[in-house]
């Protein structure tokens, strides 16, 4: 497997399948793991550092459960492959920020991504799509078992897992779901919505996690607790939170298309018939008219469209994707016309 | 003929034939004239007002020229026939305020329409497609000289025809061309454009006339001055500046299509797309857009559609008009919706 081939693979947060999967994109877990008597990542030198990245790697070769993931180094990679990764969700914008010492495990189906030496020694994320943090939890749970009969992982009995920052420590899980709420949003109830989700200790995050904002309508919620409640009890609370979230967008999906249901053609069909026919277009404009186009799908407003052409427009046409695609640098103009037409061309049959 | 048999024709201004009809949509000269020994209207009582129209009506049967007209009394219309002329530019707001001892003249082609006793007891206007107010004047003189054998016209040696506001004396003669300047507004040379036509004491307007903003980069161009030339002086100075402005699009276009090739299609297909798709639309948001379709077809960018096809709907749309198609009065809201059903089915096939 090499890193390219993912162009051709839609990853797993935007498949579009799995549980009440109109609303909720995908679920996340990850679980943040450090090797005992080794310090921290930010307090490595460049032998511990090596050496935690070697002892992951040997980990990872004898667990069977992981044979066929790709064992990357930063070092490795030049920065258009870093930015293609954190499109794809599978790496975080802090562990590009440098490449000492760092690693990154992916499985060939992206549902499996481990950050070496990033906050912490390992981040092990496990990605679903649709509503599935159960099915997340569990296989997340069966690489972090598999992997600590290699690994002796920091634990401390009345704290539980030690961590870099103080906040993961406990069950170092932290659950995270990504909500498409257009509904929410254009009837301004969002607002309510999220005041209500902060005062529950959970956090709201846009499309690609920590310090970015919500655009095209979608939210990642996740747990800002980790300590002192195990593990299905944080995911049940998640779970309870997003269905009710779940319920409102419907709700309110149900009340625009019966009191509404004008506007809400019109701007589904405007923001496709942007898409379909414009020259020049940035990565923000595009996903927000695809939110667009994506809920007109899920109301089956639009019928001429699978939601994986939305999906894999919303994957495609981001920069790094665009500049893979081409397999050369483009400069800021050039995307925006090289976007527009990968678009135009995907949807020119599209009535 | 009937008024509503109109809808069914496309109005002179917008036939969009005549020369540099891609830049000029219509060219129109209008003679204000009134009776001798009659007060101007605003000082007529009753009888008096009775009089003009009953002088006018039986001159204009007299000339065999207008015997297609159709001799409508305002009081005959209903504010919404009002309205239907005003925007097939038959008639003005100001003449429409009231409908007391008030007429208007019409012929089938509409190339002709006579308001009486609008501002003065005559107001004769001649409207043909393209650039080609010589044409248009040829037509008015003449009818000029028909009425003039069965009416007696006030004029004064000195100061030539009198008029009831001092700024049209003499030739009472405007002559007043609609412009189509999106490159020059795209470009943002237009107020540079607009300044120097004020400065040769012309004046500039929007799509209706008097009192109305510039809107969907259409601009009507007029003289101010009537007095101390004669008419074919008039004429040829307007003629003259309306070269410079049609050279100066003309080569503002050609610049963006060999500069700014994308942004120009971009800006077009945009407009396309969401006039082809939108379920709610207003009229001035239909203007502007059409513009950009009508630059798109004019530039050949779009080839699809005939021009007639965007001149119909620049009519069609405009709130009177849909209420006629209708025929039944609209709110708002329901002429936004109509408005914008009536666009999607006509642009259907186009691709």
């Amino acid at each position: 497997m090499k890193l390219d081939d993912l162009i051709h693979h839609t990853s797993e947060w935007l498949k579009g399948t799995g549980p009440y999967s109109d609303i909720v994109i995908s679920s996340r877990i990850r679980l943040a793991r450090n090797l005992a008597n080794i310090p921290f990542p930010h307090r490595l030198n460049r032998k511990q550092a090596q050496e935690v990245l070697e002892l992951v790697k040997l980990a990872i070769q004898k667990v069977d459960y992981l044979k066929n993931c790709l064992f990357i180094e930063l070092h490795q990679l030049d920065s258009l492959d870093k930015q293609f990764l954190i499109e794809r969700h599978l790496m975080s914008y802090e562990h590009a920020r440098s490449d000492n010492y760092k690693g990154l495990v992916l499985d060939t189906t992206e549902v499996i991504s481990i950050m070496v030496n990033e906050e912490d020694h390992l981040r092990l994320q496990v990605m679903q799509s649709g509503f599935n943090l159960f099915e997340a939890w569990n296989i997340i749970n069966r690489i972090d078992d598999l992997l600590s009969e290699h690994l002796d992982f920091a634990f401390y009995p009345e704290w539980g897992y030690l961590t870099s920052c103080p906040t993961n420590t406990g069950t170092g899980l932290r659950g995270s779901v990504m909500l498409h709420l257009p509904a929410l949003v254009m009837s301004r109830q969002i607002n309510r919505i999220l005041a209500a989700i902060a005062k529950l200790s959970f956090t709201t995050r846009g499309l690609y996690g920590e310090g970015t904002e919500a655009s095209g309508n979608f939210f990642q919620v996740s747990n800002q607790v980790s300590l002192g409640h195990n593990e299905e009890e944080v995911i049940s609370n998640i779970n309870a939170l997003i269905k009710q979230v779940i319920e409102q967008e419907e709700q309110t999906r149900q009340n625009l298309l019966t009191n509404q249901r004008a506007m809400l053609e019109d701007k589904i069909w405007r923001s496709f018939g942007i898409l379909k026919n414009a020259f020049i277009i940035s990565s923000q404009e595009t996903i927000d008219l695809l939110s667009m186009v994506r809920l007109g799908v899920d109301l089956k407003i639009i019928k001429g469209i699978d939601r994986s052409v939305i999906n894999e427009l919303f994957l495609i046409t981001q920069p790094a994707h665009l500049q893979k695609i081409e397999n050369k640098r483009l400069s800021t103009q050039e995307r925006d016309l090289k976007r527009a037409e990968i678009i135009r061309n995907r949807l020119q049959d599209v009535k």
